[in-house]
């Protein structure tokens, strides 16, 4: 016999949740509806707060409850300074790790024409229209080090150079407190490439 | 800095999942709110439907959408048969396997004094009530291999015995093409101790 037509809702819209295939669906509705029915309605509440308070910042795309996010509005970060990444994700990584006080711009994707993802669903002409302005001095790319990633650093640094803006791309090398011994050839060639004088 | 209240609110909210961290929910909240707005609304929909409608069965305890779930209203289930289980994945289990024709009684857990779990969390007057009636000649325990699921089947076999119903549990040995080189000593010893002649 079928699960109830309910509970077959349920467990159809939680396969929506990224990483959750039919048994873990299962497993959440079970425990969801057994367990912690108060856990259940603080998740459905909580989406639709978010779903309706929450949209792109105007000038970085990041996740907002306003026009500006809270980078984009604070007045202690350098707006001389523009970091590019890929996902929300990266920005709270940068954050977490500290010591970047700048601003941010999140393409959120990569370009990736197979996918039909080019320079419009990244936003591109709205980080050029702040790249063309005087106020940043250097925009850091710290897309990720993949085909895409390094496919989109590419265009981005030639985006910076037809705007007179210095463009930097986060280090690439052996990770802190890596052994060579074990570190992945791929790595360590790079990282073998990219050294620098001391 | 950290995320807007409202997300804040949402990753809280999504660690009430089972299995799922602060990694995860925080993955979960960006896919959806960036790549999938149509399924978390569909998300927060089912689960308000869910909550809703969806009570145990008045009669074994299943998740059900009306006084009786859809084995105990069936007119094709074998009434002289009941299968206890610790929870409604039990019963999708033995009905993916298929075989079993009877009825159901869902325990939603088994006996553990510390946590504070006994006869009455499980329902089990509902059960001996069932059991006292005349049309149940056979309790089939089908509570996890576990030492509290073993306390537990021990318990439902006293009570089946003082209720005259005939009690039986669900055989346990060598998994379906399973080799003995490469089976744990525990299910071994069981097996042979469980053997039966041919």
């Amino acid at each position: 016999m079928q699960h109830t037509p309910r509970l077959q809702q349920l467990l159809e819209a939680l396969r929506c949740l990224p990483g959750v295939g039919q048994k873990s669906a299962q497993r959440m509705a079970f425990h969801l509806l057994h367990q912690d029915r108060a856990g259940a309605r603080q998740i459905s509440t909580a989406l639709n707060e978010a779903l309706e308070h929450i949209r792109p910042c105007r000038q970085c795309r990041m996740f907002a409850e306003s026009e500006l996010c809270g980078y984009c509005s604070s007045q202690r970060r350098d707006p001389g300074l523009l970091c590019a990444v890929e996902g929300p994700a990266d920005v709270m990584a940068i954050e977490q790790a500290g010591g970047y006080n700048g601003r941010y711009f999140v393409l959120m994707g990569h370009l990736s024409p197979l996918d039909g993802i080019g320079p419009d669903e990244l936003g591109l002409e709205l980080l050029e229209q702040q790249l063309r302005g005087d106020e940043v001095k250097e925009m850091i790319v710290a897309t990720n080090s993949t085909v895409e990633g390094e496919a989109t650093a590419h265009y981005l640094a030639e985006m910076g150079r037809r705007n007179d803006v210095g463009v930097s791309r986060i280090a690439h090398g052996i990770p802190m407190g890596g052994e060579l011994e074990y570190v992945d050839s791929g790595t360590l060639a790079h990282a073998l490439s990219g050294r620098k004088m001391i």
